[in-house]
């Protein structure tokens, strides 16, 4: 038997989210490898071994998988979203630096947070947009700082992903100040949280009404342009600059 | 009967790469509008009207789905990748300004072409990143330029939508010329054509060898940030800020 190594994303959470690659690569292997609860999306069958991790642990996660392929097991390592967005994808190559033998390496899209979000908030990402991971476990906060007034200058409409955990309150408060300063308080900024399962709930509010406590683990937050509007239920970027 | 609108992405091109959602919002609809190569891609079935129509008529193309819709009719507009980006999504919401009456409009996300690209590429975007439309029909050259400036300080990778046409045949050799400028001469760039399909063709070099030939209407670009590195024949970005 070859082994392999699949690294899928599985989606904000919807089954019909799921790309048909995807689920054709879970009906064909042996071994699934990724965080808890992305496991916990995958149906059980025979013949299945599932091996859920704990958060944090992307590298040991991606040796697993890579030592798994190499003694000719079929294994998909799960991720939420798109696996090449703030996911497992890039901690995969990680560990590939420096092993000698490679098995066979694919990498599955999904569909990311943001683009799950901006669908059910309307168009927010409709013109030049940029995506910041505001947690600062694997970056400086000064750089983060440093992102948003740029990427604020340049007026790009923006998706934040991690905004928020119970071990970094601070970050994203000094975000939205960050933010109104550079983008004033009228700007849209839309709160989406567990998008496509029950729990989801949208909230778009202006940057001087919003709250650090509207965003937590399982939200990704999208922040409009100097040109982003509402028509009716729904908020949109033009395809136009202003 | 009433009628609805559903933006729906297809993805990049093959059918393992759409989801189950849009299949079956196809599987309801009364009408398929969009660009003609894109309606050429909805398999016809008694009873499904195509209304295919060329290139830069989005807004007429969005006002004839709502018409549809107000008439009755279960509407499908259908984009390449991701309707929310630079597609369909926008169209819709502009020319919904001013009407009165507004059917049921959903959005349906789909795998844009930076994802499936970057997938295929290994994890090029797997940090900070931004995404710029490089085409002029619809804002400023000195925006895109300004936008490709403050990115390279920002140190975000960036992926460039619509590089190059027959129509705009200099920006993209400016553009390049920017970025070697702003990011040096070694920064891997990453040319991905028609992803996913038979026509597929992925390449990368260095910005110094970059030329603007290397891209077409069929491409999405990709640059990496500082950080970014080659591992066998893959491209990544690190987890990590440099």
């Amino acid at each position: 038997m070859t082994g392999w190594v699949a690294v899928a994303g599985l989606g904000p959470g919807a089954e019909a989210l799921v790309t048909p690659e995807v689920q054709a690569a879970l009906a064909e292997a042996t071994d699934v490898v990724g965080y808890i609860p992305y496991v916990a999306r995958v149906v059980p069958r025979a013949g299945l071994v599932l091996h859920p991790s704990d958060n944090r642990v992307e590298l040991e996660r991606a040796r697993l998988a890579l030592d798994l392929a190499a003694r000719g097991r079929r294994v998909v390592v799960v991720s939420s979203g798109d696996p090449g967005v703030f996911a497992m994808a890039s901690a995969l190559f990680e560990a590939l630096e420096g092993r000698g033998e490679t098995p066979e390496i694919r990498i599955l899209p999904g569909i990311t947070a943001m683009l799950a979000a901006a669908a059910r908030i309307g168009a927010p990402l409709g013109h030049d947009f940029c995506a910041i991971n505001l947690s600062d476990n694997l970056k400086p906060w000064a750089l983060i700082e440093k992102r948003l007034r740029l990427a604020a200058e340049a007026d790009f409409a923006m998706a934040f992903y991690n905004p928020r955990s119970k071990s970094r309150p601070e970050g994203f408060a000094r975000a939205l100040q960050i933010l109104r300063e550079c983008c004033g308080p009228e700007r849209p900024i839309c709160f989406a949280r567990a998008v496509s399962t029950p729990d989801e709930a949208i909230r778009t509010v202006t940057l001087a009404e919003a709250r650090p406590e509207m965003a937590d683990m399982r939200s990704v937050v999208i922040l409009g342009n100097s040109a982003t509007r509402r028509v009716g239920p729904w908020v949109y970027t033009p395809r136009s600059a202003p």
